[in-house]
Order: C-alpha cells, then sequence, then structure tokens
C-alpha cells in the first residue's frame, strides 16, 4: 500500500515529484501552460506587447531562521528569481501566511520585516496577502506561499527548445550552500561549519544579461534537487545531451568537506541563489565577464556545455571518467525551502 | 504572555484579525493597494486599457471534503470570487498545495480532479503550481494556496468611496452554510442536518451585473466573519453607515434551527459563494430581477441600506427595535475556510 501514499521524495524535486505530478495534476489540468512544467506560465496575448509571467511557490523551510536568510527572505527571493529566469521583471507579489496557533507575534513580525526589506530590494511590490491560523499541533510553525507577477516584451520569452550544440552552460558561483545551512541550522550535527545560504534575489543579475543585447538561449534556477536535477530537466526529452565537467563547478571548501563528511553530494544540493544560464558559445565569454561584475555573480563559472549526444542525458566528466548523471532519486533532505 | 502569541481568532477574519495585519504587515509592508485590505490588488498601468486584479488565498478546511464542496472546489471558488467581486475576469490561477507525508493518493488526486473541474466551470485557466511535502505530524492532511490574475477595463474598478447614502445592498441568497455544513461534517455533534455549503465561482452571476450596464457602486464576498463582518469592513471609517433589516436576510430552516440550537448567529457564519452587492436605490429593483434569474441568485434578496448615520456602523433592525451589528470580535469555529 506504500505506493498509495505521498512520501517525502515526492516533494523533493526529483524524478518520484516529477512524476507525480504528470501522473496527478497535468493529468487533470490541461493545458499548455502547465505542461510546459517551467518555473512561471507565460501568458501572452493580454497585455499588449508584454507576456506576463506568473508563479506560485509555498516555503515550509525548518528551521525558519538560518545562517544566511529566514523564511521571510527566502519566500520572495525563491519567487523573484522563478520570475526573473524566465526572463521576465518581477513587479508584484503576494504573501499569504498560515501559522500555528500560539506562534510568536514578535518572531512573525521578524519575518514580514525580512519580506518586506526583501521586496524593496529585489524592486518588487507586495499588494496583495492572506492570514490563516490552524490549531496548535496540527502544522508546524509557520508556511508561506508567494505568487508573483512580472512582464517581458513579447517575443523575449526563453524556451528551452532554443537549446542548440555547442552552447555553453553558466552558473553565477557555489552551489549547495543554501541545503547544507538548513540542514545544519538543525543543531543534529555536533559541528557548524559556518556555511551560509545563498538565498538572494537574482532579479537585478538577470536584468543585466537581458539587457545586454547578449543572445541568451534559456535560464532555470537550481533549488529543490540541485544542479544535477535542473539540468536533467532541461535535457529531458530534448535533442540535445548536457556535459558537464566536475571540477568547474564552484563547490566552497567548507560545503566540500562537510558533503564528504555526510554522504551528500553538491550537485544534488537546493541553492536559493543560484541561476543556470545557457548561452552560444560566442556570447558565453561575454556573458560570463558581466555576470562575474556583479554582485550576486562574482564566482561564476563556466561548467559544461550542450552536447549532440547522448540525446537527454546529463553527463559528468570527473577526474576518473564520465558517468550520466541523473535526476535527483529520492531526497536527501525534507523542507529545505 | 499571551498577548505576544498567534490566536485561533486572528484567523477568524474578525476584529483581532483586522488588527494583527495592521500592525504587524501593513506596518511593514508598505503600499497602496494592499493598505486597502481588498479582496484583490487592482494593478493599472501595466497593461495598457486593462487593470489586472491579483489575490492569494490559503485553504486549511477541516475536514478536506464535506457536503456541497470540498478543499479543491473551495480553492478555485474563494480565489475566483475574489476576483469577481473587485469588477474583474478572472483569467488565470495558480494552485499551490503543501501534503502531509503518508497523504493518500487516491485522495488527492480526487481534490485535483475537484480543482479542475470547477476551474472548467469558472472559466479560469490553472497555469503554474507547486507541490511540497511535510514530514507526518508536521501538518494536518492538505492545505492549497491558490492565487489568481484577473482583467477589467481601467476605470470600471469599484472603490467603497462611490458609497452614498441611499443605496441599496442586496445579496444572492441564504447565508451561513459553508461554516455550518463545515462544522456538521466535523461529526462532533450526534446530528446531521442536511445542510450543504454554498461553495460556487461567482463570475459568471458578477459578469450578468457588470454587463447590465447598470450601476454598482461596490461588491464583496461575506466569507470569514460573515455578512456582518464584511458590512463593517464596508463601513469602517467612512462617512455613511449600514442599516439591514434582519428579517429580510434569507436563512434557510434548518440553518436557522442549527444555530439556535450551537448558539451562532448565521450573520457570522463565512459564505463561499455569495456576494454583497451596493448599488444606487434606483437600479436596485432591476439588479435584483437579473440576480434572481441566475442559477446563484435565484435567492436574492434586498437586505438594507446605506444611511447618513450613524457614520461607520452597521445598525441591525430586528422585531425588538434595532442595535448595533458589530465586526466578528472572536472566533466562531476555526479552519472554516
Amino acid at each position: 500500500m506504500e505506493d498509495k501514499k505521498i512520501l517525502l521524495s515526492h516533494g523533493s524535486g526529483g524524478m518520484m515529484m516529477h512524476s507525480l505530478i504528470k501522473d496527478i495534476f497535468l493529468r487533470h489540468f490541461k493545458g499548455n501552460e502547465l505542461a510546459k512544467m517551467g518555473d512561471s506560465a507565460i501568458l501572452a496575448g493580454i497585455c499588449g506587447q508584454f507576456s506576463l509571467s506568473f508563479t506560485t511557490d509555498s516555503y515550509t523551510v525548518n528551521p525558519l531562521f538560518f545562517p544566511g536568510g529566514d523564511i521571510g527572505k527566502l519566500s520572495v527571493c525563491g519567487t523573484v528569481n522563478d520570475i526573473s529566469v524566465s526572463g521576465a521583471r518581477p513587479l508584484f507579489i503576494s504573501c499569504a501566511v498560515i501559522a500555528e496557533e500560539g506562534f510568536d507575534k514578535d518572531m512573525l513580525e521578524k519575518i514580514v520585516v525580512s519580506m518586506s526589506k526583501t521586496a524593496r530590494l529585489a524592486g518588487i511590490e507586495i499588494v496583495t496577502g492572506d492570514f490563516k491560523v490552524v490549531e496548535k499541533g496540527k502544522m508546524d510553525g509557520l508556511f508561506i506561499n508567494t505568487s508573483a507577477i512580472g512582464i517581458s516584451p513579447v517575443g523575449r520569452v526563453m524556451d528551452r527548445a532554443g537549446i542548440r550544440p555547442g552552447d555553453r552552460i553558466i552558473i553565477n558561483g557555489f552551489t549547495g550552500d543554501h541545503e547544507l545551512s538548513v540542514l545544519l541550522a538543525r543543531n543534529e550535527f555536533k559541528f557548524s561549519a559556518g556555511i551560509k545560504s545563498d538565498c538572494a534575489p537574482l532579479n537585478e543579475l538577470v536584468k543585466e544579461i537581458m539587457d545586454s543585447g547578449l543572445p541568451v538561449r534559456f535560464m532555470r534556477d537550481p533549488t529543490r534537487g540541485g544542479v544535477a536535477t535542473t539540468l536533467n530537466e532541461i535535457s529531458d526529452g530534448s535533442p540535445f545531451g548536457i556535459r558537464i565537467r566536475e571540477a568547474d563547478v564552484p563547490v566552497r571548501e567548507e560545503t566540500r568537506a562537510v558533503c564528504e563528511l555526510l554522504g551528500f553530494d553538491p550537485l544534488y544540493l537546493a541553492n536559493e541563489g543560484k541561476v543556470i544560464v545557457i548561452c552560444p558559445r560566442e556570447s558565453s565569454e561575454r556573458i560570463l565577464c558581466l555576470m562575474r561584475k556583479h554582485k550576486y555573480g562574482k564566482d561564476s563559472a563556466l561548467i559544461g556545455e550542450v552536447v549532440e549526444s547522448p540525446r537527454g542525458r546529463v553527463i559528468l566528466d570527473t577526474a576518473g571518467g564520465s558517468r550520466i548523471l541523473d535526476m535527483l532519486s529520492g531526497s536527501q533532505l525534507p523542507r529545505i525551502c
């Protein structure tokens, strides 16, 4: 009967989540935008020469405060980033809070202040909200949902169908820090490695890339399931493959050390301030330079390229050879976003 | 220390929720749209001759299935209605589900089917979504957030500032059924009165009113806190008062009987398929006729009027005299929406 139940790994961002969404949601919610399973729906035809981007995300991170962020900051950054990587400018965001009876009001206010500060930083306005309370013991602390609207000129929308063999793959810095910082903040381990979440709003970095006029094929933020899962989402069913050089993927020394100790692979750990940019080879160096000048792109690196074969797969080149890098299959950690 | 904690009544839609939102959220989220505390934000200036309406709502109803509906239907109707009463046509909706580990997949699918059916009925497209899983025991079953986008011609937006003494107040049918049906579905009482939730999408009914060209001043859906709370939200701080005739407010026989038995006032019970329409006296009879022709308006009634004084208050005329009808001050029942 276990296959009749929702498991933690159904929420991990990996393979099981993808099949659950296909089996249960997409089978009944028939619509083109949803079927693309992108971070945002791109809605043309109602707003003149602009497309609307529309996205939603719930945040259940535990603990609510962690080095480098908190659920308030996370709930604004995560949703702003989903809109940004669609190529749109985020404009308006909602804030729906569900709190457990007995939740501390001062802590709620700290979270609200953090949302407000982050929204200002991201240049997005919180325009609508909702507040619900659930009986003590019927939920754990506080959950937040944010949904956002962005706009982009019609036709500027990126689609992974535009990706071509030879394209280059760039990431804007170190991977894995968010998920590890949340895990270590749970105090289940006897050490703190000083790892801080990368949680940041990427709208400005993305805007600079888009405004440069340099050709970009596709962008995506590697959150749940990490870089490995996001690259698989991009290549899955596509007429191309992706080849990544492990040595070129930026991972902090301390992150690598903790991963080795606990048996995690940094390529599968969630980020909350990272974007993967896919662009033609010719523009890759200039885009890389431009990204490195930005506060959230200083450690940007070229990590691989799009290849003709094997189609639909991601290959990882390591010191010892090369292997297929699959989508996350189970769950490394629950409630990291 | 109790005043440092979130209480169930902070989520009831009444007085305590309003002050919490003002004290904690509005103090930090500075923005005109939010400050209006409307059901939807009305966003002009980005979409040509159209305003965008944007709204969000989380649903934590317990139990998930009740006579007349379920959390899936509710989550689409509630949000569609918030957009509709702003005078806009709902177009796109998001679906963010948080499920407890171990939740039954078949039940999830039933809920998804219900969302899909209701969305089709309401002519709205589910375009983006999110799915999260929380460890067993860390939440109760399933929560859904839906956010929606609608459009309306710029200038058609209704504001309570347009309400004038002499205006009439109409409701589209029986009040109190939703909250009672949810309460009785909890099986804590030894009887079932056959009361069904009024949960329904009101977009078509509202569209017919708007398309008639008959002048309408304001609309609002009386959900949490009921008709009494919604009328207080409308009159609070306004240069007019509202006068309601108790005998004219439609309440089903069985609803009235259960209310008397359990000590509830139907005017404070949540509805999920009701709209309060405020219009000039001259157009009130024609609007009433038009509403009565619609499936969701058959039992529409004129329940009162806008008066010059007492300003900012709601007065209830009863068989025995008249009294001030306050906003809900505590919480009648938690988790009814």
